[in-house]
């Protein structure tokens, strides 16, 4: 049973704080692990990356060429995957695409009034990696949420990793990377694959960035190689925050916080309610439910240790609450949503009204699924076109005006010391 | 003297990798301190920072608030400063304030063809904190650079920190923090201020997001706290990559070179030229002009260990390279450059023509100086109002449509073995 809170209680925001502050994941130590294996791989590429790749997923080729995933057994892939689904990823990938489209930055190129003339041009990363995990976590859904975002962006390669223990592989993973456009499989994982993608080896080119979710080796690879390559941002466990009116059926919203919490026993679901008898509704229809859940163990689990219900006085005082948690997800199931939404500062994707559940958003809504977790969306966004491309700016000035505005660099150049800095500007201008 | 490549030699290939994959930065490894002082500051808040300013900066203030620069302190800033230095800031306040609020992202609403309401809507981070480095490199137009486009995105607080070694302040950090609408400023620095930037102290509010650039330090801090907060690039040394026809003059380019190298001994400055004999008179102008240059020591120590001279067959061909250097700064000194500037992939910042001295760039261009380096134009951008502002992507369904894409959702929560995904859809549906 999850937490309840009031903001009646006195001690509610000390209660509050404690549910924000929490720390839901064990960050494993594996960094001289992975700095390790990062150094061999760019040392000896290949080879190292075959050796490593029997050790951690007991495969066990005689070339990289082998470990590369052929069209043929993508083919295989897509006839064994049911049609339903194929269908299901078409529509996704599709709507992806449309909504993604919208977000591609336009170039700017203007003259100011004194001439000068400035400007912004967009241009594609040429080439980005793409990490998808192996086991549990496979989800072609993901591989859809990051490779459409670079195709729209213009990325010209798309090369995918996905390890294989055993040599298991999803084929649904497979299908949806031909669905989105993915140019080349390699079945290999871990901090091996993350350090081909970035320093490059015989076979596999170097991208340029790097997306896409991973384990704890993973993410301290894609920390280390930031710099050589780009990343997206580090994922943390999933989180809903649900805000209800009295006018709901609790069932709908118990099974929006199990749909969260059955991602992981360290996933989050909150609940804020002015109703307290819809939050012992929906307290009731979260354990009815969980009866009759394939994956109750792990979501029973995150309801129970992470899982919170607050009453407030009322919703709309409620609201700086909510941009304090700043939730990954935040359903908005009230009356009026759009005004509410007006108030939220921080989140990472919003559902409006009582017919968007958070999982229409996970698949086929067409925004995109790899949103801010922890708190994070104070300060980021989710992925999206502007992920795969980068910004270079322009400026031109002519021998007039940089009469006009030249003598202000060459003074700051002196105030800073950096006489060369003004001498570049003062013998264009014979000062 | 800087090295000499053409690619009409055998070796070309060979030594222009090798000029590409030199690394000029020798990375110190102050993880483990930093660690302990970042964890210190967390626990203790205002008193561990009082401690290490004592020990790193000779500063012993009795309490934090002593360590505050009150407005007075600023007001005498200001009139410290020379009026000239105080306009050309103005100047250059105005002029970045005019090109980055064309930056703004616009939100975007609109209901797709089967009904469904998408969108995505910008909001400001609320609170950013602002490195400015001691000593050497404390600039003014550092502050302007990160704190304006911050003023612009709509962030409500920007807390500044600058250590003051021995008690020493740049009066023109201040006056510029003044003139850029800085709402704090501390004096405290390293670890511990980013610290108290991210995780709060009695008197410090935590921020969102920090920016600004660092020493070893306070770049190996931003790692570890990035995360709790968001975070900018971490600056690598500057370097200015210059194409230039034989119409030039060897003095104004020999000046641009020379303007890059003196920032820095790991500073580099690459000319790429189609004239052999522009090449050499460049190479002589800058012998010449380090003469007379104040900061000869490091620029010729930059040029010596880090310049580069590349004569190539066409310019046109010579695209490529540019593209492989991709330069934070590049200048275009060309009869039509922006016929060149279309075939520009990887570049921070482009200047076009004879007449743009990277350096107008870094002060009063009105585009941000604040660039990528050491090729990661090939995956990023210079700073923006985009890095201070957020997207909450929207997502409104009504029964109507749920209907239409919901059972794609169900079967792809249920291909990804993901019930409750698909629950949350159908109790909706009645499916």
């Amino acid at each position: 049973m999850a937490v309840r809170l009031s903001d009646k209680d006195a001690d509610f925001e000390a209660r509050f704080q404690t549910l924000l502050s929490g720390k839901r994941e064990v960050s494993e130590d594996v960094d001289q692990v992975v700095r390790a294996i990062l150094e061999d791989v760019r040392e000896r590429g290949d080879a190292a990356v075959l050796e490593y790749t029997v050790k951690f997923d007991r495969l066990d080729a005689a070339s990289m060429a082998e470990l590369k995933v052929s069209e043929a057994e993508i083919d295989a892939a897509m006839t064994q995957v049911p049609q339903s689904t194929i269908d299901a990823l078409m529509l996704a990938r599709d709507r992806i695409q449309s909504h993604h489209a919208r977000q591609m930055p336009k170039d700017d190129r203007y003259t100011d009034p004194i001439g000068v003339e400035l400007g912004s041009r967009w241009t594609a990363v040429e080439a980005v990696g793409l990490y998808v995990p192996g086991g549990l976590a496979s989800y072609p859904s993901s591989v859809l949420m990051n490779a459409v975002p670079a195709k729209v962006a213009g990325v010209e390669r798309i090369a995918m990793v996905v390890p294989s223990p055993d040599g298991a592989l999803n084929p649904q993973v497979l299908a949806a990377a031909r669905i989105a456009g993915v140019s080349e499989i390699y079945r290999i994982g871990g901090a091996q694959a993350v350090a081909a993608l970035a320093y490059g080896t015989e076979t596999i080119a170097a991208v340029s960035k790097i997306v896409g979710p991973g384990n704890a080796f993973v993410a301290a690879a894609k920390r280390r190689v930031f710099g050589t390559v780009g990343i997206d941002m580090i994922a943390g466990p999933s989180e809903v925050l649900v805000v209800a009116d009295a006018d709901n059926d609790p069932d709908w919203l118990a099974a929006d916080l199990l749909a969260q919490a059955e991602h992981d026993a360290v996933a989050q679901s909150i609940l804020i309610t002015d109703s307290a008898d819809l939050a012992t509704a929906v307290e009731e229809a979260v354990e009815r439910q969980l009866k009759t859940l394939p994956k109750a163990e792990i979501a029973g689990a995150s309801w129970r240790d992470f899982g919170a219900v607050i009453v407030v006085e009322d919703l709309d005082g409620a609201m700086p609450l909510v941009n304090r948690i700043a939730a990954e997800h935040l359903e908005l199931a009230v009356a009026d949503p759009d005004a509410m939404l007006e108030k939220v500062r921080n989140a990472g994707a919003v559902f409006l009204g009582r017919y968007t559940p958070e999982a229409v958003g996970d698949y086929v809504g067409g925004s995109n699924h790899v949103l801010p977790t922890a708190r994070s969306a104070r300060f980021s966004s989710g992925l999206s076109v502007l992920d795969f491309v980068k910004r270079t700016s322009i400026l031109k000035c002519n021998a007039e005006n940089l009469r006009q505005i030249g003598p202000a660099a060459i003074a700051l150049g002196k105030a800073e010391g950096l006489d060369g800095h003004a001498r570049s500007v003062a013998i264009r201008l014979n000062l």
